[in-house]
C-alpha cells in the first residue's frame, strides 16, 4: 500500500525526532571538560532547525530499503556539517549575523574564539560518528563511502568553496551561471550528499538509481537556496527566526536580485518539475522524497 | 643491520621531502575555483614546516614494516590537521599572532574569512585524502580505523578542545596537572595519533606493542609542548621565525610559568626517558622513532 500523502507530515516529524535523538546521544555532555565549547556544541544543534538535510538522508535510505539503525549517523553527521557551517557563516569576518533560527548566533551567546572551536569541533563530530557508529562495525566499505561522500560536500568543491565564492561575489555583478554555481556548491553539494548518503547505506546498489537520486538531490539543493533568496526578501522576519532583508543590505547577489523575482519563482518551479521527473521510477516508494521536493520550495521558513 | 644513527637526518628529510610532495598533490592547484582559498590552503601548508607529524607516520609505519605508499595519506592527514589548527588558532578572536614560521599569518596574508574557510576546508581535506586514498582500497577497515584514530584526535577530546582549555586559561592560575592535560590535549593527541596511524598503516597487529607505542607517542607529544614552551622564553626568534615572549605577553599558563624553567627542564628528560623506556623492545627498528625523541627535546624552533 502506498503512504498516504496525510501521513508525510507525522512520518517528517519522527525523522526530525529521531535526529534530535541521534544528535543528543553523541554530543559531548555539557558537564564533560570543555564544558563551555560542549555547550556551544549543544547549543548550536540541538533544539532548532528544519533538520532537511537528515530528513533526506532517512527518507531516501528508507525508500531504498535501508534499516533505520544504519540512517542515524549519516543523518547525525550530514545535520553536524550544516550546524558547523552556519556557526562558522555566522561569525563577524563572515556574514556578521546576530540571530539564527530566534536565537542569538553562537559567537553572540558564548564569543567569537568558542565559536570558531565548537565549528571546527561540529565539523570533527561528523566525521568521528561515520568512523565510529556501530552500524557499520561489519561493513567497513560502506562506511569509508560515506565518509567520502561527506567530505566531498564539505570541501573547496562543495560547501566551504561555495562560502568563499559568496563573500567573494559581495557587490560584484554576477551572471546566472555563477550565481547557480555558487548556490550548488554552498547548499546544493550537501542536500544533494544527504540523498546519496541515504542511498549508501541502503543495501540496493542500482547504478541507474544513484544517479537518479543525485540529480534529485541537486536539483532540490538548488531551488532550495533560491527558495532562501527569495525567503530573505518576502519572508515573515517572526517565522524565520532571522532578520529579512540581509543579503540587500550586504549587497550579496541573489537569485532574485541577479534575475528578478519573476524569474527567481519560475526557477524554482521548474527545478521542482524536474525534480520530480527524476524520481520517475520510483513509485510510491519514492513519495516521501516528493513531498520533500514540495516542501523545499513551499515552506515559509 | 641496524640503521645507523648518522644516517637519521638523511632519512628524516627524505620523509620530509616525501610528505611534501603528497601534500602538493593532494592540495587543490591554485588556479581551480575558489583560487583565492585555494591559494590560502597552499601557502598555510607548502614549504615550511618541521612535519614532526607526517615523520611520525612514516617513522612508526617503517618500524613496523608497512609498504611506504600506505603511510602518505595518513602522512599527509596528520600534517593537514596540524595546518588547520595553526591557522584558526593565528587568528585575531584566538592567539592574534601575525607570525607563523617566519611567514606572515593566513589571516595576515589574506583575510579572517578566508583564514577560517581555510581552516575549516584542511581539516575536511585530511578526512577526505583518508577515506579516498586508493592504497586502502582493498583495506577499508583500516582506513575507517585511521579515521577514527584521525578524528578522535582532532575533536574535543583532543586538539579542539585543548584549545579551548587553553584559552579559557589566560590569566589563571593551574596546577601542573591541569597544564599537563591542556598540553595532552591541545597538542600530545595528534602526536600521539600520528604514532597510532603509522602503526594501524602497518600489516602487524600487536595489540601490546600499539600500547607501547600509544605510550610513546603521549610521552613525546607532551615534552614537545613543554619544549615549545621554553623555546618562548629561551628560543631565538629568527630560528623560531616567530616572536618569542608570546605566552607571557598574553598571560598564557605554561611549564615554566607554572612549575618554573628548571623543572620544565627536567620534565621534558624525564618525559624523554619515559619514552626510550617505551621503546624498548622495539630492537633497531625503534632508533628513528628514538631520534625523534631526541630531537623533540633538542630542537631550537
Amino acid at each position: 500500500m502506498p503512504a498516504s500523502v496525510e501521513s508525510m507530515p507525522a512520518r517528517i516529524a519522527a525523522y526530525r525526532a529521531r535526529v534530535e535523538g541521534v544528535l543528543d546521544r553523541w554530543l559531548p555532555p555539557t558537564e564533560r571538560v570543555p564544558q563551555r565549547l560542549h555547550a556551544a556544541l549543544r547549543y548550536s544543534v540541538l533544539g532548532t532547525g528544519k533538520r532537511l538535510r537528515p530528513i533526506l538522508v532517512y527518507a531516501t535510505g528508507e525508500a531504498l530499503g535501508a534499516a533505520i539503525e544504519r540512517l542515524d549517523a549519516p543523518a547525525a553527521a550530514v545535520e553536524l556539517i550544516h550546524g558547523y557551517s552556519l556557526v562558522h557563516d555566522d561569525l563577524p569576518s563572515m556574514d556578521d549575523d546576530d540571530l539564527r533560527r530566534g536565537r542569538p548566533t553562537c559567537h553572540r551567546a558564548f564569543d567569537e574564539a568558542t565559536a570558531i572551536l565548537a565549528g571546527d569541533a561540529l565539523q570533527v563530530l561528523a566525521f568521528q560518528i561515520l568512523a565510529q557508529d556501530p552500524a557499520f562495525a561489519a561493513d567497513a566499505p560502506v562506511r569509508a563511502h560515506l565518509i567520502e561522500l561527506l567530505a566531498e560536500a564539505s570541501g573547496t568543491d562543495g560547501m566551504a568553496g561555495g562560502q568563499a565564492l559568496d563573500l567573494a561575489a559581495v557587490g560584484r555583478q554576477l551572471t546566472i551561471a555563477e550565481l547557480e554555481d555558487i548556490h550548488q556548491r554552498k547548499t546544493g553539494a550537501l542536500i544533494r550528499a544527504s540523498v546519496l548518503m541515504g542511498a549508501a547505506a541502503a543495501v540496493e546498489r542500482n547504478a541507474g538509481r544513484l544517479s537518479q537520486l543525485a540529480r534529485f538531490g541537486q536539483l532540490i539543493g538548488l531551488s532550495f537556496q533560491i527558495q532562501d533568496d527569495i525567503l530573505d526578501v518576502e519572508g515573515d522576519p517572526a517565522t524565520l527566526g532571522k532578520a529579512t532583508g540581509a543579503d540587500r543590505a550586504k549587497d550579496k547577489p541573489t537569485y532574485p536580485s541577479v534575475a528578478g523575482m519573476a524569474q527567481a519563482k519560475h526557477r524554482c518551479r521548474e527545478l521542482h518539475a524536474l525534480a520530480l521527473d527524476a524520481l520517475a521510477d520510483f513509485g510510491p516508494g519514492g513519495d516521501v522524497l516528493r513531498w520533500l521536493a514540495d516542501f523545499v520550495i513551499e515552506r515559509d521558513s
